[in-house]
């Protein structure tokens, strides 16, 4: 194991922020490292907006579920979708972009998450620590508005970053052996998946003083049990993302 | 700056490798680092599968438009979008699993992004190189009965891993200012775009030694100007993920 393997195996989610600023430099020296990421056909379909106005946060706080780190992260960065540079390149060279393909969907989502993966490693690796914010999707056209997005520019998710003010273990993933498959996809192991239900239930036990006793399952079939944010289809389409 | 942000900003595609091969342990130290990303609400909803055998690998290169690195690679992993646990924990608790909804898409094709992310960035810290092969999405059909994917399995892209036989520069990203936007989106900047139009220009003709002068807007405008994997609609519909 190496320095830059023992950080990845770090990461928690940090919520609670000291007030010490970070400066616009070190913004962009983890951006700029972002954009190193792998591109699909280097289209390089991402775009990243600060915000740090009151008002635009006390907006996104209330849009994305009252989370305090939203109002509180002295940054957070909207990380979006984004094919209106390539739009841009079709109408200079008189071609005409394919648009609506779910194809592009994935393209520009792998994109800007592959980059995001990259800010917040890097912010990490300086001592930083942050949580992605999907919640911003409860509301992606009013997120949209608010930031000016155009046609082919989507909103994912945010994230927030700070210096730590909490120190929370790292959380218990599945087994190795659930995640790594050997040439074939390997049925669900029911024993190894029995194990971490244990494992998780008291992990949350013990991380909540006993205030919270459930299992790894529970938990996903009870968040599983409802509609999943069912306006994103049509606001997608609208954005000329998932038509065909 | 540190290593780690240094290390991320040597990214570059390796697709030519020496004989050497990765040891299983090391192949397990990487996905299990990768397993530390962030997942949206603790879903974990990603699979990694290790394709080694030959005749695998022909088909998968036959199938991703004839990469030798396909073939070549030591080590081929093909990561998967996976919420096939979610549904064995609505059916172990006797909920139901709201299928198709497109942000389920969004969910699991971020996470599994996030993973391979760390994947990569801890496989270059121990010296490997790798390049991400979203060509399987051309047969994403035969490529999920090769490897035998139930339903809320869908795989989103290769990654070949190796010991670098190449050394190949950096490839210039777009300039920071027109990726890092300031509280709203910002139009983009016509002279920027020209000005990397033209570094792009000199990169391609150095690195091909005069056997390719293109431009950026120019590859993008060929690019998007044609149908994009149009068969991905009904394949995502199939595998549950993108109905509604």
């Amino acid at each position: 194991m190496n320095q830059t393997i023992e950080l990845l195996k770090k990461h928690r989610s940090i919520r609670k922020y000291t007030d010490k600023t970070i400066s616009k430099e070190i913004i962009e020296t983890i951006v700029e490292a972002g954009q190193y990421a792998s591109t699909s056909s280097y289209v390089q379909a991402y775009s990243v907006i600060r915000v740090n106005d009151k008002s635009n946060r006390e907006k996104l706080y209330t849009w994305s579920g009252e989370q305090k780190n939203v109002l509180n992260a002295p940054e957070f960065l909207i990380f979006c979708a984004d094919l209106n540079r390539v739009q841009e390149a079709c109408l200079s060279h008189d071609t005409h972009m394919s648009d609506g393909f779910i194809e592009w969907l994935l393209i520009a989502s792998v994109d800007v998450s592959l980059v995001a993966q990259n800010v917040m490693i890097a912010a990490e690796s300086l001592g930083l620590g942050g949580v992605y914010v999907g919640g911003i999707r409860n509301e992606a056209e009013k997120v949209s508005e608010m930031l000016n997005l155009p046609d082919r520019v989507y909103p994912i998710f945010g994230l927030c970053l700070g210096y730590p003010d909490q120190d929370p273990e790292t959380k218990p993933r599945l087994p190795l052996q659930m995640i790594l498959h050997e040439e074939s996809y390997q049925v669900i192991d029911q024993v190894a998946l029995s194990e971490y239900d244990e494992l998780i239930e008291s992990y949350y036990e013990r991380r909540t003083k006993g205030k919270l006793i459930q299992t790894w399952t529970k938990q996903m079939a009870d968040k599983a049990d409802r509609e999943n944010r069912p306006h994103m289809m049509r606001f997608l389409n609208d954005k000329k993302y998932a038509n065909r």
